[in-house]
Parts: structure tokens; sequence; C-alpha cells
């Protein structure tokens, strides 16, 4: 993934970027909370915004305002709450994002249209208003402020989530919050990415599907989306230079550091999914195309079979290659080859054609790391893909049946 | 579901049709177990035959015989292990079904390609001919078999499941056995349906269809099947008559029977899904057509989000709409009626277009039953259907994560 014009910063944060700060505050947002709930993202100018949102049928209405404020293509602020997905609140939803935006656009002093709304929680709540607008008030905005907004907008998230990169000329910095999106339906992915490169909106439209495609995207189901998810990005411009467009100098280390922000972001996701001890990498290839492998790598990340053997550590392949059978891929079983990584790097053939015979101890031995590596060689062509998922425990169950409403 | 001239025999099994016998016996296909695990199923006479089986692109090699011998639309047997789904295993298990098959037919004295082959189990593990084809020889077939042959197919089933119906003039019994399809990486499922009905093999086929389409198929999500999965039924004639075919008089009653025995088959197997507390029923009308309705209904029964909160007793019904919204249904939110079934039949609403008050202590009472019901408008045309799911309990993960190769 590294390029090598490109610094990683795993300190970095959405403020890394010049020209951006942020900052959060504890509104209450749910009372039995205690935890930062709301944070204000601010750019000191207006920025190109692209934006990648959820494909569920019945969007909640801070994303549904956030699309309408996003469709100039531009943006500068934006201002995201936990503990309430503001989902399924009808009109007064709606309204009560319009107001979100207008009190961030007054304390900003910057048209309320260039303010994103994120909400992320509970579905089918109502925001507590009285209690998040004085909120906003007293939030104080920082270039040092990136570690709050991480923080605030964590639900049952157990660590913040975020990165930055470095070239010569720029910098991209992301933040994001979720448990998985391999667990849809609890509103769980806001992605904020900044960057201080100038770049021209079409294109910055273009490298952000490519990068959420590699990265969230291969962390996820076909029933995929929650009603709030966004993965934003907000370029502010103040690098200087002329815009990054197609067949610039800098696109292509543009659209790959935007893509490692994602990929980082994405992995920290999984590796911090609810209940999960293991992140599970399924590396495709020899696929029929592209298209094929990305369908066979997120279906054994997604099914409940691997998951659930690879927790109790056990090297049952069969449950790979029948995930791979249920994809849609199109597979030939005698041409299919699969192995799992061992510990140190290597790797160990379980199945070629027809079962391998392979040390039981050895393949259990490599189902103990916190990162457990399959890699399927399918035969038939050129198409390969990566996915990420986590394993499936009882804890998972457990933070699942008792999240109250 | 009952028709009025069909009575339901939930003590009813494969042999409750006149003319079937079958028998199991102990082969120790898996060491460790100590249960039946071979199974035979006998027609006194030749059957016409209709199956309908899995759509997993690795299909097990069992399967892969019992395809090529059902083509020819007749059959007379089937012989069924547990303990190993014979499945990737490559040129050395399509000898090893074949052999089974021969064993069965010697066995009966009839044509091995009459034989229908079925394995459910570990995948990637060769079936250990030494002990079963023994173990054929011993098994004594009565036409009280049905019980045992119910039992022989177990893997983690808590219990054998079977039914029958009976018309004045024939009757059709059933046996299946299967944590879920919802489970769908483990060859989960067999059935095994007999009728003494002369029935038409096309009709017979379609017949077996629509009723799998409305009972298995809805108990499963998208990427539903197992390597081995099959639903067979067997029409061996004896009630005599005129066959069953379209426009015949008891060509609807027919498929009423049998739509209700794959039914009640496929409810029995949520009930009795792995780690299960409860069955949810997901009851979606309104829909802007059936395929709309399926969609939908599966999306709910499906989504790890509903399957821990019903389990956590928590009427988090913003997860039940999150799934409708993820499920490709047409969707408009402002229509959408959604209640939950309170115990004593009654319901209570709780969204309609917006969230609706409701007693929280009441609606965590209709949490409490074993068979938890929500009914959803969409308020868009007239599709509806219906699916059946379980809850998702620690147990789950805890059976599959020890379920050990």
């Amino acid at each position: 993934m590294s390029e090598p014009n490109l610094e990683l910063l795993p300190e970095g944060t959405v403020c890394t970027p010049q020209g951006f700060s942020a900052g959060a505050v504890h509104a209450a947002v749910r009372t039995d909370w205690d935890k930062l709930d709301v944070g204000l993202l601010s750019s000191e100018a207006p920025c190109i915004a692209a934006a990648v949102t959820t494909r569920n049928r019945v969007p909640g209405a801070s994303l549904v305002i956030s699309r309408q404020h996003l469709s100039s293509g531009r943006a500068q602020a934006v201002i995201a709450n936990a503990g309430c997905a503001n989902a399924s609140t009808g009109k007064r939803g709606l309204e009560d994002a319009i107001r979100l935006a207008q009190a961030a656009g007054e304390k900003l002093a910057i048209d309320p249209h260039l303010v994103v709304v994120a909400s992320t929680g509970v579905i089918g709540t109502y925001l507590p208003m009285e209690r998040i607008l004085p909120g906003i008030e007293k939030i104080a905005l920082s270039a040092g402020g990136g570690m709050d907004l991480a923080r605030a907008i964590m639900t049952t998230d157990t660590r913040p989530k975020h990165v930055a990169v470095r070239s010569a000329g720029w910098s991209i910095g992301g933040v994001v919050k979720g448990v998985g999106m391999i667990h849809p339906n609890m509103a769980t992915m806001l992605c904020f990415i900044t960057t201080d490169a100038s770049v021209r909106q079409p294109f910055l439209q273009q490298a952000l599907k490519a990068a959420v495609d590699d990265s969230f995207n291969m962390i996820d189901v076909d029933s995929d989306t929650s009603p709030d998810d966004i993965a934003l990005v907000l370029a502010n411009g103040l690098a200087g230079g002329e815009p990054i467009d197609e067949g610039h100098a800098e696109s292509q280390a543009f659209a790959a550091g935007l893509k490692q922000v994602c990929v980082y972001l994405a992995k920290a996701m999984v590796a911090d999914a609810e209940g999960a001890t293991k992140t599970i990498e399924a590396q495709v290839g020899g696929a029929a195309s592209d298209d094929d492998a990305r369908r066979a790598a997120r279906a054994i990340i997604s099914s409940l079979g691997v998951k659930t053997a690879v927790y109790g550590k056990d090297p049952n392949w069969g449950r790979v290659l029948s995930a791979i059978g249920n994809s849609g891929a199109e597979v030939q079983e005698a041409r299919v080859k699969l192995f799992i990584g061992t510990p140190n790097g290597g790797e160990i053939c379980l199945f070629e054609g027809v079962p391998q015979k392979f040390d039981a101890a050895q393949a259990k031995g490599c189902l103990e790391p916190a990162s457990v590596r399959f890699r399927i060689d399918l035969g038939l062509g050129d198409g390969a893909a990566t996915a990420w998922g986590s394993d499936l425990t009882e804890d998972y169950v457990r933070l699942n049946s008792e999240y109250t409403t």
C-alpha cells in the first residue's frame, strides 16, 4: 500500500492538513453517557468536497440535509454527533438537521449550506436539541482538536481511529468511527477526511470513490449500509499550486494517499469491531474478474461460519471454500488453491483441488495471532481483491443484545 | 396455511405414505459420535422424483452424483449420512458416492441409478467407507423406521424434525435436518419428502419449487446454500388414480399439502437453530411486488442487529427499519408502518412514517415469548411474504467456534 513519497503519520488527525481546526463537547446526547458527543470540524477556507454515502433506502435526516448541502461540491465545516442517528425521524429530524447546520454556520460565521451534518447512534429517536445547541456554542476549535473530534463521534468504538499521510507538498488526514460495516444496521460509519491539497471536484469524487471501493467497501457485506453512513473529504487547497486533476503530476500520488488513509481507517474499524478478538484478511487472486475476486473475498470475511471458526482457532477451511462457492463468483473446485498464512509470514496449503495433508497443530498455530490471513487462488484469470473482517464472538452478541434503545 | 381437507400429523414421518420404509444404523461416520448416522429410505415401487438443490458453486460429491441420478425424474431410495459432507473431496468423493448408491442398490435389489445419495457434516473430509458399507448391510428397514431416519441425519440438530399431512386419497410425509440455512456454510440442510400420491413429474417439480420458495427459501439469506443442500420428493403413486397434473381436481390440494409440509419443516429448523432462544417471524405486506416483500422479509430475519436485539428483548425497531432499507426493496419511509405482535395475538404500532409513542414495558413484553412477530406494511402495493429466522445468541457462537474439524 505504502507509496515511496508518502509518509504515514499514525498520530495524524484531520487537523494535520493546514487550515483545519476541530473541537468537541459533552452535550449529553445520551443522558447515560459522560463522553464527548458533539464535534465540530472547520476549515479556514472553503473546500472542494466529495462524499460517498449510504445506499440504504431509508437515509437518516442528517444525511438527507448533508446530501443537499454537498450537491454544490463545496463545504467548509462538519457538525457531528454520536448517540442519536437522527434516522427515521421524519420532518422533525430534517428540521433538527437544518438547525444544527445553522448553529454551526452562525458559530463559524459561514453559510450554513457549507456545513455537513453527521449523526450516528440509535435509530428512531429525536436529537435533544435543547442540549446540543448550547453545546455547540461551547466548542473551542483548535488545530490540536482532531483527537477530541475522533473521540466525540465514537459510539461502541473502544478507541479513536485516525491517521494522516504527508507528501512533500500536501497532506491528507482522516478520522472514522464504526464498529465495522459488517454490523450494518446500527448507523455505524462516519468518516471525515481533510486535505490541504488543491484538487478539482470531479477528480476528488472519483479518487474518493476508488479509495472507498478498496477500503470501506471491502469490509462490508451486501446489505452493508446504515442510514447515516458517509465518507467525506474536504480539500481546502491551502497547499496551493495548480489544482490536482487527472493527468496532473500529483494525481496518482494523491489518489494513492487517499486510498492509504481509507484502507488504514477501514482496517482500524475491523480491528476495533464489536467483541472481536481477531482480524481476518482474505486475499483472492486468479479470479475471472476483479468483481469476482471482490465477491469471493467479501463472502469469506462475511461468513458467520468462517468468523466463528477463526474465533475458535479451528482451521475449518471447508467453510472458506463454501463461502466462495456461495459468493456468486465463478469457481471451478478442481482449480482452487487455498492457503492460510503462518505467523512468520509464510503460508500452508490447505486445499489444491483436493484436501491437502497438513500439520493440524501448525494450522491451528496460524489462527493464534490477532490477524489471520487466507489466500485463495481461483486459477481462472487475473482478478484480485483483498477484504478484511472480524471474527464473531460471544461478546459481539452480548454487546448487541444489551445495547439498548 | 392449513387446508380444510388436509389433516396435519405432527407424529407423521416419511413412512406415513404407503409403501415407504426406512431404517438407520450407527456406523461411526464420526468416531466421536455414538448416534445413528447412516439412514436408508426405500419405496416398494419406483417413484416419480423431483428435487431442489444447492446453488453453491462447489457442490458436494454426493449431490453431484444424486443430480445425475435424478436427471431421469425417477428414484426409489435414499441413502443418507451425517457427520461428513463428502464435499470438496474431488474424484475420490465422487467414487465414494457411487459406491454408496451401489451398496444401497444391492441391498434393495434395485438399479443403483434409482438411489439418491445425501451427505451432511464437515466439509473436506472423506467418507469412512470401511465403516459405512458394513453399516448399510445391517440396516433393518420397516414402516416404523421414519423416526430412526430422522435421527440418523441430525448433526447439531437437537431433535428430529418430521411431519405428515393426509388427505382423503393420499398423504405426504417429510423429514428435514438443519440448524437453519441462516448458517449456510455448514452443509446444513437435507429434506426428504415422500408421498403415495400419483403425480406427474413436471407438476411435482413445479409444486416442489413453489413450496420451497415459500418455506426453506424464506429462512435463508442471499448466500444461503451449502454444498449438499437438497429438498427431495419421492412420489410412488401407490394411492392410485389418474396422476396429478395441472388442472387435476387434486392439484391445488396436493400443492397446498406439499407447501404445508415444507413450511412446517422450515419453521421446525428455525426453532431448532443453533443456540437460538426465539423464532422471529417477519410478515411484509403492501410491497411494490412479491419479490420486494420477500427481500424485505428475509433482510429482517437475516439481520444480526435484529437477531441480537430480539435475543436481548430490546424493542429496537430502528434495526428492523434499517434492514428493510438495506434489502433492495422499494421503500418510502413516510409510508411505512411497523408493528410488533403482542403475546395475546394483537399488535402494537411502533412506527408509522414517524416514531410512535408506545409503552416500552408492553413492547418489551412482546419479546418474551419463544416466537416474536413483526408485521410491516410498506404502503406501496400488494406484494406480501413471510420469513422466519432465529435470534443470535452467545450459544450460537460457542457451538460454532467449538464445532471442530
